[in-house]
C-alpha cells in the first residue's frame, strides 16, 4: 500500500466541512478506490465557532488560523482551497501552494474565470493538479465527462443550467404564479438564494461557469470578460404564461458555442421547447448538455450545489490525485491553449420572444409590423389576448432566426412609436 | 512527446469502422489530449467486402485476417475487440491479449457479464487495462462517472434505460398505439432492432449492462445469472393507454440496488411517474440514474448505440490509456470484489399495475377483492372504463407497495377465478 495522500482544507464552511464528512464518513471506500488512504492532516479556519462545531472531527487534524501556513506545511501535499473569492488570500494560496509544489482543489469558480489560464499554466508547469471538478455543476462530474470521458470528440456547443437558485426561482415563479422578488424573498429565507443574491440572479455565477466550460470545450484561455450576461431579474409572470402558451419554458441557460464568427459565450434566460429534456430540469438541479461530432448529444443532470454534492466532486479529484491519474487542466495542455476568439452577439442568429405593451387602439399593429419588415424581421406568430380600447395590452411577438443587429435596431424604434408605453421585453427562443 | 500508442482493431463492423474513423478525424485533437499519437497500427477483419468498403482508410494498416494474430503483434499495444459473442473468439482474443501484456478495449457486454470478473483480474495482474466504456449505454461515460467521478459516493442504487431498441418500441407504441409486432418490424426494417431481436426485446442485453453496473457499484464480482429478467413482448397498447391514465409512462429498467436483503439486480417493465426526468427519455436514447450518498441524484443521458457514440467510448479508453490514467477495472482492485449476495425478487417490496381481462358480470371484483385481502395486498385504485355485461373488459388494478411474493400467491388465485379468461398482465410501478 502507498503511502497516504496528505490533506489540507482551508475553509470549514458547508462544503469544507462536508469535504471532511465524506473523507471521514467513507474513509475505507475511498481507500480502496484510491489504492492509498485519503488523510486530512491540516485545515484552516478563522471562525472559531465553526472549528467548535466540527468537535471530534478534527481530532488529531493541525488547525491553522492562517490558511496561507498550510502551503508552508511539509506533511500537506495538496491544498483544498475552498474559501472563495477571485482575489485576496483564495487566489494566493492557490499560487503558493503551486508555486512550492502541492496539488490544488478547488470550488472557486469566480478565482478560475479571472486566473484559470494562468493557475492551469503554472500548476502543469510544476507538475502538480489543479482540479476543480466542483467548480461546475456540483455534483454532476462534467469536468472528467468533458476532459476523458468525450475526449473522442471535437465539440461544437456545450449548454446548460448552471444555477440552481435561478432555476429555483424560475420553476416556483412557474408553478405559482408569483412575482420574482416574492419568490427571491422565499429562496433567501431558504437558503437557496444568498443575502445579496446579485451574483446569481445577475447571471455572474453562471458566466463564471460557462466561461471555464469553454476553455474545457474548445481548448482556449478563459476569457471571462467575452461572456454576454443577462439575468433573471426582468423575468415576469407574464412572460412564463405566454411562454407556456407558445410550448416554452424559460430557464436560465449558459451557452458557448463554436460560431463560424467565433466562439460564442453567453448566459441569457431563454425559452426552451418544453418537448426538450432540459426544460424538465426543475428546481435547484443543474443539467449541462454537450455536442460532440460523434456522441451527438448527451446530458449530464444532478445536483449543482450544496455540501454534499459539492464535496463529492472535490473528494473526486482528490482521489484521482491519490491515484496518479493526470490530465492537462483545461483539457489540452496549457501551453497550447489559444486565445478566445469572440463571436459579437450582434452577428448571433436566432429566434426571439418579444413582449410589447402598448396602448390598445387601431393601427399600432401595423406601425411595428412595418418596423419590422424594413429591417427584414420576420414573424412566426402574433399573441394580442382580450381587447381593452384605450387601455395598455401585452402584446407577443414570436420571431423567426433573425441577427441580433437587425433585432435592435427594430426594438430602438418599436420603443419609439407613442402607443409602445414600457420598453419591450425581449427573451431569446433555444432552438434545441 | 513520448512514443505513439499502437493500437489494432479486432472486428471492423460498424463499431470498428466508428472507431477508425474517429481515430483518423481527430487524429491531432487526440494527440494533443493524450499527449501522443494513437495510431491503428494493425486491424483484423474476414470480411472483404468490409475491408474493400475501408479503402484508403487502411492505408499503411495491417491486415489480418485471423484476429488472434493480433495478440502476437509485437507493434500493438491495445487491442479493441470488437468481435462480439460472449465466448469463442473474442474471448480467447481478449484472455490472450491480457496474458501477453497488452490492453484491452472492448465493447462486449455478453462477454464481460460472463466473464468480466476473471478478465479483470488477469489484467490486473498482469498491468494492463481493459477499458469497456462502450459495453454499457454507448455514448455516455457512465462508466468513468461511476469509477472515478462520483468515487466519493457509496452508491445505493443505479438504474436505467439500457436498451435503445426497446425504448424506440416502447416511445413508439405509445406516441402511435401500435401494437408490439408491429413496431418491431418496423425497428427491423430502420436498423433499430436485429433480425433476430430477442437479446433485446427480451432483456438480455439490458441484463449484461445490469451485471456491470452492479459490480461497479457495489464492488462485487459479476453475476449475470442472478438477474432477474423479464422483457417487453406482452406489453400491449391497452396497458400503455393505462399507464398514461394513471400519470406514468412504460419503460424497460434495468436496476441494481442494495436491499437489507442483499443485492437486487433486475430487468422489468416499469411504470415511470410522468413528472421524473427519466420518463422523458424517449426513442433509442438512453439514461443512467446513479443515487450515491452524497451526490443524492444524478442523470447521465444520451445515445446508447451506433457507430459514433460508442465509437467515442471506445476512443475515451484508449485515451486513458494513452495518458497512462489507471483505475482498478471494477472500481476497487478485482482481487478485493466479494461474491454478490444475490436478493430474491419474492423479498422485493414495490407496487404494481395489475391488468385483468374478466367477463363483466356480478361478484367477479367482490372475489378479486377478497383474494387481495387474504394475502394481505392493498388496492391504491381500481379501473373498469364503461360496461360489457356478459362480455370480457380489463380491470386494471393499482396495488400499494407489497411483497412480490404475497402478489403472487393473490395473482396465482386470482387467474384461477372462472371469470378471469386471461393470466393477469403484472407491471411494475416505480416510485422513483
Amino acid at each position: 500500500m502507498n503511502s497516504p495522500l496528505r490533506i489540507a482544507i482551508a475553509g470549514l464552511g458547508t462544503v469544507g466541512g462536508g469535504t471532511l464528512k465524506v473523507l471521514l464518513d467513507n474513509a475505507d471506500a475511498l481507500e480502496s478506490r484510491s489504492g492509498r488512504k485519503l488523510r486530512v492532516t491540516a485545515v484552516a479556519e478563522r471562525a472559531f465557532g465553526t472549528i467548535e462545531a466540527l468537535g471530534g472531527r478534527l481530532d488529531g487534524i493541525k488547525v491553522y488560523d492562517d490558511a496561507l501556513a498550510l502551503a508552508d506545511d511539509p506533511e500537506v501535499d495538496v491544498i483544498v482551497e475552498l474559501i472563495g473569492g477571485s482575489g485576496g488570500i483564495a487566489k494566493t494560496l492557490v499560487e503558493t501552494a503551486i508555486a512550492k509544489g502541492k496539488h490544488v482543489v478547488t470550488a472557486n469558480k469566480a478565482m478560475l474565470a479571472h486566473h484559470g489560464t494562468a493557475m492551469g499554466r503554472a500548476a502543469e508547469a510544476n507538475g502538480v493538479t489543479l482540479g476543480y471538478e466542483a467548480a461546475v455543476a456540483g455534483g454532476i462530474p462534467i469536468i472528467k465527462a468533458m476532459r476523458e470521458g468525450l475526449a473522442a470528440n471535437r465539440i461544437s456547443r456545450v449548454y446548460g443550467i448552471l444555477n440552481g437558485t435561478c432555476n429555483y426561482i424560475l420553476t416556483e415563479m412557474r408553478e405559482t404564479g408569483r412575482e420574482f422578488d416574492d419568490v427571491l424573498a422565499e429562496a433567501q429565507k431558504l437558503g437557496y438564494a444568498e443575502a445579496d443574491p446579485s451574483f446569481d440572479v445577475e447571471g455572474i455565477d453562471a458566466a463564471h461557469k460557462v466561461s471555464i466550460l469553454t476553455s474545457v470545450a474548445f481548448g482556449c484561455e478563459i476569457d471571462f470578460d467575452a461572456v454576454s450576461v443577462e439575468g433573471i431579474r426582468h423575468i415576469s409572470p407574464l412572460d412564463i404564461e405566454f411562454a407556456e402558451e407558445l410550448g416554452y419554458r424559460i430557464k436560465l441557460l449558459g451557452v458557448a458555442s463554436l460560431t463560424d464568427h467565433g466562439i460564442e459565450q453567453r448566459v441569457t434566460p431563454c425559452m426552451v421547447p418544453k418537448t426538450t429534456a432540459i426544460s424538465s430540469v426543475e428546481g435547484v438541479f443543474n443539467a449541462v448538455v454537450v455536442e460532440g461530432d460523434f456522441i451527438d448529444t448527451t446530458m449530464f443532470y444532478g445536483r449543482g450545489a450544496g455540501e454534499g454534492p459539492t464535496a463529492s466532486a472535490v473528494v473526486s479529484d482528490l482521489v484521482d490525485i491519490a491515484r496518479g491519474r493526470t490530465v492537462p487542466t483545461f483539457g489540452i495542455p496549457a501551453t497550447a491553449l489559444t486565445a478566445l476568439q469572440p463571436a459579437t452577439m450582434d452577428r448571433h442568429v436566432g429566434a426571439y420572444y418579444v413582449r410589447l405593451m402598448v396602448v390598445d387602439r387601431p393601427g399600432v399593429f401595423a406601425d411595428v409590423a412595418a418596423i419590422l419588415r424594413d429591417n427584414k424581421v420576420s414573424m412566426e406568430s402574433v399573441i394580442q389576448r382580450g381587447r381593452a380600447p384605450g387601455n395598455t395590452v401585452p402584446v407577443v411577438l414570436s420571431l423567426h432566426d433573425t441577427e441580433e443587429a437587425a433585432l435592435k435596431r427594430s426594438l430602438e424604434s418599436i420603443a419609439n412609436l407613442d402607443a409602445v408605453v414600457e420598453p419591450p421585453r425581449v427573451i431569446r427562443i433555444e432552438h434545441l
